[in-house]
């Protein structure tokens, strides 16, 4: 796999799934009766929450250090997150045989440092303000020489995010509309250029909470404008777009459709309930977009990423 | 489909089989490294939580509607059950075009109950007392000319839920141990009878709750023993063996292994954590007993039926 300096093109997108494949799961592809009646579409579901550490992040995380060089994977690897970042680049480092140095805030669930700390990364603590994370992480960087790897605005973990939804066209091949949900941008812009090369006629509906709506107000603004809350159960979609991830979006996404908690709330009962199985709020985000909306997308063939299933199952929203 | 009189062979599981596949699920079976890793086992989990009505519970009920005569099928049928079997037997009945009645006690949630009446079925309301359900059942039976259908004393049943262990074996081929719940027996003597005939060399373990051990103490006396207590969060295993299905695990079942309240949820937990899939308390009995006893199935290849992921989701022992 090589370094991309450039949006992934095709042949990128191509390379990178063939890179991964030994290091991830072909996660299923799932339909439910009852779901495809309320909507009244066909949904095909491409679940990666049954993705290795539970979530797609592990994707982007091997695309990204299969193409460091060798003299790079030597010095080691560094980023900070709280979330599904921290166990990919961890989990893709052991794997690896790559040193992995995690940033993590005080505030961190101790089932999530654990599960880093089970990959044998170095977690390093810091204050829970971004600022004090970004600091730190860059203190390490100073200190052990390791490779800085962002959690979405590089263009090899935007190529690995881009085989999720490779895989959902593989399997179900025609598909009129492609959702998923946007935090900072990279699951998005992976199915965005795969959809667009796969299936150039398909829709592609990017879906995000109103309270950490910045993609929608971005594409807006035609500019990248932040977040100005953050309030969402959905806590994988409250990081911000950056540049290369609002360039991609902005390039082909045709349209943002922003839903409320109490809407991403009951996608998700709707998933657990009927479909019997566990995804973080974050997933339900797409769903939630299709059922306030169903009206203009009836009787199409609909392809949603369900992201991710790490959710404290001793705080649900139900 | 044949009506069985008696024990139900290997012909009359293969005959039940390709009667009731065009009405089921062939559901998948999963794996999970941690679990292997936790239980020092390969361990094959066949998925009925993902069948239709959420649990095995589908598969006897078509094959016993399907050995019907057409007369019968005329009559309707009856059958008293707050749980699975109601929503099987509804379903199959709305599939094959049969009157459903269906007895349901007053304390039965409302999702069970609206689920059953979504199907169609007739439901007649009935006191909490088993012996008020039953009154009421025979009343119906009596009213209508119905044909009563129990929920697992009954060879066509039998038959039907001894398909989920078949599919399973045909898919891993060399499992050394099968293990399933109990309840009233139905699905560990189909598992049973799947077993013997397909690894005639397996072991036949049934896994029980401490607080409903009927079948612990059943095989323990030779004679059924009716639950001393019900107190056990596993709402699908607080029934009795009956005569059928204690004759038949009593031959083929090598072992109960019982376990406490506490190794259920926290197997259950483990399911839904790890897997990310949605198991009712009943179905992780099988592996809170793998775990209790990990040191005597070391290195082994086990199979278990999860056998349904029907649970109240506001409701939850974590």
């Amino acid at each position: 796999m090589e370094k991309l300096n450039t949006e992934p093109n095709w042949a990128d997108i191509q390379a990178a799934h063939q890179a991964i494949v030994p290091y991830v799961h072909r996660t299923p592809v799932l339909t439910n009766q009852n779901i495809n009646k309320l909507t009244g579409c066909q949904v095909y579901f491409k679940c990666e929450n049954f993705q290795k550490v539970g979530a797609f992040k592990i994707r982007g995380a091997t695309c990204a250090l299969l193409a460091l060089t060798e003299e790079e994977r030597k010095k080691g690897v560094a980023t900070d997150s709280s979330g599904n970042h921290a166990q990919g680049i961890a989990l893709a480092s052991k794997k690896l045989g790559i040193k992995a140095h995690i940033v993590m805030p005080q505030n961190t669930p101790s089932i999530k440092l654990n599960a880093v700390k089970d990959y044998g990364a170095n977690i390093i603590r810091s204050g829970n303000h971004p600022d004090d994370r970004e600091k730190m992480v860059e203190q390490v960087v100073a200190d052990t020489g390791a490779i800085y790897i962002p959690s979405y605005n590089h263009y090899n973990i935007i190529a690995g995010q881009a085989t999720a939804a490779k895989e959902l066209i593989e399997e179900v091949r025609i598909l009129d509309v492609l959702m998923a949900p946007i935090g900072g941008g990279g699951l998005m812009s992976g199915t965005a250029i795969s959809t667009k090369n796969m299936l150039p006629n398909a829709q592609i509906i990017g879906t995000e909470p109103l309270g950490a709506n910045d993609a929608y107000l971005s594409l807006q603004a035609g500019t990248i404008v932040p977040n100005q809350t953050v309030n969402t159960i959905a806590d994988g979609l409250r990081t911000n777009l950056k540049d290369k991830t609002f360039g991609i979006i902005s390039k082909y996404v045709e349209e943002i459709i922003t839903v409320t908690e109490q809407e991403i709330i009951g996608a998700m009962h709707l998933i657990w309930e009927r479909m019997k199985i566990i995804v973080e709020p974050s997933s339900a985000v797409p769903l939630a977009a299709l059922l306030k909306q169903k009206k203009r997308f009836k009787n199409k063939k609909i392809g949603i990423i369900l992201s991710g299933g790490n959710v404290d199952l001793k705080n649900l929203p139900f």
